[in-house]
């Protein structure tokens, strides 16, 4: 008998009968990783315990505990649900299955009627049937031509099945389970008790390959754990991510809607988003502007030309808008950025070393060709509007420029509540400065003024060479969003290149002309990016400066008390507070809950008792309690609320 | 001897010997009326009053005083002119000429280097020459063939006598002046003195005939007179035109530019015409939102499908841009108006009875191709934003609906200090129903409302009948700019169409479905157009709460009160006024004179004596003293001054 040899991780070297298998190469290093282990990588391809074993190499033994552990447990619940579906839907032609993302998947066609979720709870308790008869899962191999046999009439199926083949000898492994064989990648156990702990989640389209020119199958989508507390704690994330989802507040509060018919990627927003829109807008501007930024208002067309100039044309081609041909041959683009804009503005008048740094700032509207697949809420949009700013400044201003607006960023991080952010700094290749715009000394420079910059604001940051444009060298600030996903959320970009394009000048102290530096920067990115991540971060409940509708009153009765309600009413809206008078006939409980439902900051009650006193009885969002005050102090207490930004300081 | 017969306008008919002149005829009425007369009209035809006549009419003797009477005179002076031109430039060609507006005007084209401003001071010399000499109209009539030999060489006269001749018998009339001859049409002086009183304007591109697919030719401006007063008031009054011009004032103060090169008729708000802009934005959505109104933002493209169904691509396309084809085949239109967008808000929920009136309102941008010719500054632009809002009402809440926006508009244009405005309400024709709309008792309903509405608020008005839309009657404000020129302010117009293209709903008291009216209005109309108007109505002098500075501080000496001067411009930043410090290091006069050319209401002077006593020597626009005050007494006064939008009331 032939024997093999095994690398084990530990660079340790054993020997084997050949035939021997992964479960028993564990056992004999120790019972208790034998008890552990769910399977083995030889040489980075999946085996499972039981499968005889013909050639050596470099071996693995996967656990339960790890991350590669899980997923063998995913690929064996997937090939459970596989034979599930084939055997609920004879016929059923199957795509890729396997593992995913934190959970797993099976493709499928049913060419007619496809699978939806009604289809999952049978599916669910057939699979709950095999783990009570700890159904077992037998492997088999088969030779190609039997492989294409069995999965005949399944053209998805057949291409997976021979592509497999290619590369290993001609072999493919096959799983019986129950009366079903159904082909799987090795990497699985034969237990279906392992599999006790899973959730089928949802059904949804998924292109054939991932590509939309391919046929849409249906996936079936599922999470499996080893233990209860890990599917518990997957499905509650899973329900907080979709309470957060600010798709489902934005429909449930009435902020926003998409409708493809009218447009993909073009956002309608509702009163009530379009007023914590404004409220940003305002605050920004108001902001920027103390700050020293110039506002202004530039158009959204732009003849082609100057985009060409610029380079997005040649760089950025796929992200803008088919241009516009006018009567006089002139062509128009809806702009997928505002520097050109600003740029122009500049170069109004001849700018002198006292004019700078110069700040110019817009709300500025932007449309890029997001990939329809690609848009989602108002997270990812086909029209924008960007908190934009372009400072001039001389390369000696750089580092006080960049601080300031530094400062700038993280005053307005305070007030809108985000602290859970760091930084990045982006420094061009050393070792292949070719690739980067032409001006050592300007590099040098720029990069340690960035760098002495976050030391003397005391800032921890990392640096990462060879990420930075090629333009100019760059801060990231990242961030996490509520669901755990790294974020961009703003950038301070330097820029060598577009006031050499722009042949930018400003007369120095010299009275010579000498070159600007232009720098890019976003505090809050876009209108639509910023909100759904405050609804996110927020779950829908906005600090009382930015909520919709700050109060809303309540009369116990509307006929005895609704000349105090309304009165109450009229007196708030005078002073600015976005208030609402509750005047429908419901039942008491329901108006309340109903306030609840919709986050407003301060629910107020009148009664006659109020009326009589000049008082309300106030209920803040998220407490069950409520508390009888005076007007003024009411007024007092939501004023500062608003003056703070809700931070309780 | 054959005998005329004429006929008076006082419908007297007398007979005279053939031959007779008109001035003859003048005289044989009155002394007086001769004295008077510079030219006849025989059935509407004009002749001289020199020119023996061959045919009776009807007669009117034109008098200097009449407009007429000054249409002759500018005739006359358009003939020297001519004659000036051809001697000064021989070979030179005409196209049109005569009287227009207020002015005459010569077209020319010299073939290689064109008639240009600095022509203007020898032609007027030399016109000054021929009245100076008397210099005498002689009035010559040639065949056409003659006609067409004097003209040799010059095509567009060619065709100019061709087609008189071939209305007046093959003949046509040309004028001796010196030793010139040139065409000109009948009803002019034959003496240079009367046109004394003269001045030529300008020089400019005009196309042969109007059109722009013709050769540009430059026609040489001017005006004319028969007195010196008439003549100063007229320049005085281009003089107010040219300083009011909004294009004027807007590159004086820096408020906007437009350069065709980025983008025709898309204009560049500048930093101080952006602050006036945001300040009428904001002041017009708060004031909307306390009158009711539900602020939206919707998208500036919208699927061309819905501008088929509106029907504005049906009649509207010119005005509309080119729209773009999407990979997915949808196409996209950058919309021309507002009002798909807010029906699509409407339709995004049910609504009910309670809902009504429904106010949706927004700024909205839209885009509309206007012809390159008709591009003007601010006032005609091809990248607007509305001040835009639509009122879903049920029918029997017009009335009301009519009035609260009639109400809130003079709210609006009393802040603005407008009130040279009148009130148009169109009708339907009542003879002629079936173009419009098919709902007779709606019409009937609806325009009673409307006038009862007037009638509620004893507000004058007139009544056009024939002239609302097909889809409703519609209120107009007519106001006069600054230059006197008509123009709509604003428009309600009630609209019963698109809501029945769209199948608008509400669910009535019944528990049925409605159909509601729509209301379209708009209060400042386009933030483009409502600049443009306000900059040349207070000819630049912004109001303070509109200023884009409202106060500037210079220091005696930067060196010695430059900490003080700092200090109050912190200060006043931080409450939000527009304060700007002046450090240059220029002559006191300067900076006051320039303070006043930038036409800023305060202007704050502070030196040795004002630091000590924390006082502020304060100079207002356009007063020639100071006043010393301390520096809570000024904050009291332009915070007055703001809160009352600078109408002293």
């Amino acid at each position: 008998m032939s024997q093999l040899s095994f690398k084990f991780p530990d660079n340790s070297v054993r020997k084997f009968d050949a035939g021997v298998t992964a479960g028993k190469i564990a056992k004999s290093i120790a019972v208790s990783l034998a008890k552990k282990a769910v399977a083995a990588k030889v040489d980075g391809e999946w085996v499972n315990l039981d499968q005889p074993l013909n050639k050596g190499g470099k071996i693995q033994i996967v656990t339960a505990d790890s991350k590669d552990g899980l997923t063998v447990l995913q690929n064996t619940a997937a090939i459970f649900l596989k034979a599930a579906l084939a055997k609920t839907f004879p016929g059923i032609r199957f795509g890729e299955s396997g593992s995913e993302k934190n959970g797993f998947y099976v493709d499928t066609d049913k060419k007619g009627t496809q699978v939806n979720s009604d289809d999952l709870k049978p599916l669910s308790d057939l699979m709950n049937k095999f783990v009570k008869n700890d159904t077992k899962l037998e492997r088999k191999v088969l030779s190609l031509k039997d492989a294409l046999n069995q999965v005949d009439g399944d053209p998805y199926q057949a291409e997976i099945v021979r592509a497999f083949a290619e590369k290993h000898d001609g072999k493919v492994p096959f799983y019986q389970v129950d009366d079903q064989l159904v082909y799987a990648k090795d990497g699985a156990l034969s237990d279906a008790k392992a599999i006790k702990y899973f959730k089928l989640l949802n059904v949804a389209g998924a292109y054939w390959k991932g590509e939309s020119s391919n046929p849409m199958l249906q996936r079936v989508y599922a999470i499996v754990f080893y233990k209860q507390k890990g599917l518990k704690a997957e499905l509650a994330k899973i329900q907080d991510a979709k309470e957060r989802d600010h798709r489902v507040i934005g429909n449930k509060l009435d902020l926003f809607f998409v409708d493809p018919k009218v447009g993909q990627g073009l956002p309608y927003w509702m009163p009530n988003g379009a007023t914590i829109r404004r409220v940003i807008e305002r605050y920004i501007v108001d902001k920027e502007i103390a700050n020293g930024y110039l506002h202004v208002y530039t158009p959204v067309l732009m003849n082609l030309n100057v985009y060409k100039r610029s380079g997005h044309w040649a760089h950025y081609r796929d992200d803008m808008f088919p241009p516009m041909k006018m009567d006089n041959g002139e062509w128009l683009e809806l702009r997928p950025m505002n520097c050109p804009s600003h740029i122009r503005i500049y170069n109004q008048h001849i700018r002198s070393y006292r004019d700078l740094p110069m700040r110019i700032a817009e709300l500025g509207m932007m449309h890029r060709y997001e990939k329809s697949g690609a848009l989602q809420g108002l997270q990812r949009v086909r029209e924008m509007t960007l908190n934009d700013g372009h400072t001039f400044v001389a390369p000696d201003q750089i580092q006080d420029e960049f601080k300031r607006i530094l400062k700038l960023m993280m005053d307005v991080y305070h007030d809108f509540n985000i602290d859970n952010y760091h930084f990045r700094l982006s420094y061009r290749d050393p070792n292949n400065t070719k690739k980067y715009f032409n001006d050592d000394a300007l590099w040098h420079k720029s990069q340690s003024m960035l760098k002495g910059a976050m030391d003397d604001l005391h800032l921890p940051y990392v640096e990462k060479e060879g990420e930075a444009a090629f333009y100019g060298p760059k801060l990231d600030v990242q961030t996490y969003t509520a669901l755990g996903n790294e974020e961009t959320l703003s950038t301070i970009q330097l820029d060598f290149m577009l006031p050499k394009r722009f042949d930018l000048h400003y007369v120095g102290k010299d009275g010579k002309l000498h070159r600007p530096v232009m720098i890019h920067r976003g505090i809050v990115s876009t209108m639509e990016r910023f909100v759904a991540y405050l609804t996110e971060q927020y779950k829908g409940e906005f600090p009382t400066w930015l909520a919709p509708h700050q109060v809303r009153i309540i009369p116990v009765s509307m006929d005895k008390d609704g000349d105090y309600a309304k009165k109450l009413d009229k007196q708030f809206r005078s002073m600015k507070l976005r208030s609402q008078l509750d005047d429908r006939n419901e039942k008491m409980n329901y108006l309340i809950r109903d306030s609840q439902t919709k986050k407003i900051p301060y629910t107020l009650v009148v009664g006659d008792k109020e009326k009589a006193n000049n008082q309300v009885s106030v209920r803040e969002y998220g407490h069950k309690d409520s508390k009888e005050m005076s007007v003024p102090d009411f007024l007092k207490i939501i004023k500062h609320d608003i003056a703070t930004y809700s931070r309780n300081e």
